[in-house]
């Protein structure tokens, strides 16, 4: 028996966003090696799985990224059938690209299986249309967390054309808001902040660019969120208007 | 009764990627709406459900997006569950917004359910990791194909720092390819062209940006296909060498 390990994206947290491949995958797994951030309903699918929980804890340190690959390959060396179910899409900021090169280097075989991510379900969940015609021509995925000294161009950002949507920003949200502003973004460009997206507690606060800060402090805004930025995050309105005008 | 309608994303074409949200839409559904491009195998899970085909159609014309409204409007008036079935993600370049302003607005209660989009599909499935870390600080989703006459800022796009994914762009390769350029694109930058996201029927088609135009011409590459346009789509074989290099 060939190892095997299946990186599986649990969507956004509703857990009804799982896809049929991922509850196929947990329908089969041995050992299922859980993010905290993933909701645990999901692993109702599980039948006679192992589950160890492994990733970021509130106020912990997470767990080594090192120690996860390792438990990975000895599961899968031992034969059995491992899934390694991570929030939202394995490969949106989810280290799935890291994790699929070091265990098929190591022989191991990868299969990937997308999930919805966070961003794009925090705002179909807030009515706010992405890529709406004629305001927005398209979406820009960014994270502000990174562990490298590396700087997003947030004035190409701002530029684009496209809406933003920042990942784990809440940590961040004073720098975001003074950089797009430097970058010339209008200081009224709407912003929506939406807190345990697609889950029963999802909150949002509405807020504009020159304000993001002071708002997300007096609604107590927390991890895990996402920003979404741009003319469509203030559109349920406007769109309607254009609709209205175009029939 | 209230009138309702599901608008619900297929995802890309594999009808294992369908969400269990989507499942149960579709087993409670009386009426499908369904776009030409989504699978139709995942239509399985109706029970008993009429089927309509809507847009569009290989050398057709699309069907009018007024008509889809005003059906869908229809059987909702008449009591009926009306899911409505994109390719994708309905709010990713899907039209989803408009449809759920539209309807809302004439008292139809709408309810969006996410699906996997097929830029983020693709990638994945040719083992592109649209965000690996140290080489892509997020992903820009945009779409080449408009009907009014807003350009979008390849300068701006270019000089993100993200991975672009663009939709719907076979058409408009050369356009694609001198705007990058001109914004001062390496010629080298790796591209990926591929067909049939997620389906049997994928193909893959590595190229640079210097050359997309002329490999996609010798490939055949057809519609319905994306591309991505980064240094991570070179990146299986550096990812893993910088996954060594740490480890």
């Amino acid at each position: 028996m060939n190892a095997k390990v299946w990186l599986v994206g649990a969507g956004p947290g509703d857990p009804e966003l799982l896809t049929l491949k991922a509850v196929r995958a947990l329908h089969e797994a041995d050992v299922v090696l859980i993010d905290d951030l993933v909701n645990p309903a999901v692993l109702e699918h599980c039948l006679d799985a192992r589950v160890v929980t492994v990733g970021k804890r509130g106020g912990c340190r997470s767990t080594p990224q090192d120690f996860i690959h390792r438990l990975m390959l000895r599961y899968a060396r031992q034969g059995k059938c491992v899934v390694r179910l991570k929030g939202g899409d394995p490969c949106i900021f989810g280290r799935g690209g890291e994790e699929a090169f070091w265990l098929r280097e190591r022989g191991v075989e990868v299969e990937l299986v997308n999930g919805i991510t966070a961003g794009l379900s925090g705002a179909t969940n807030c009515d706010i249309p992405l890529t709406l015609r004629g305001v927005s021509r398209g979406v820009t995925l960014v994270t502000a967390h990174t562990q490298d000294d590396s700087c997003l161009n947030w004035r190409a950002l701002a530029e684009g054309g496209t809406t933003l949507v920042v990942y784990m920003g809440v940590a961040k949200l004073g720098e975001i808001q003074q950089q797009l502003l430097a970058a010339g973004m209008d200081a009224d460009m709407p912003v929506a902040m939406i807190e345990n997206a697609s889950l029963l507690t999802q909150r949002e606060c509405r807020s504009e660019l020159s304000c993001m800060q002071d708002d997300a402090r007096d609604f107590a805004l927390k991890s895990p969120a996402i920003l979404v930025i741009g003319r469509v995050a203030a559109m349920a309105q406007a769109a309607h208007a254009m609709v209205m005008a175009s029939a």
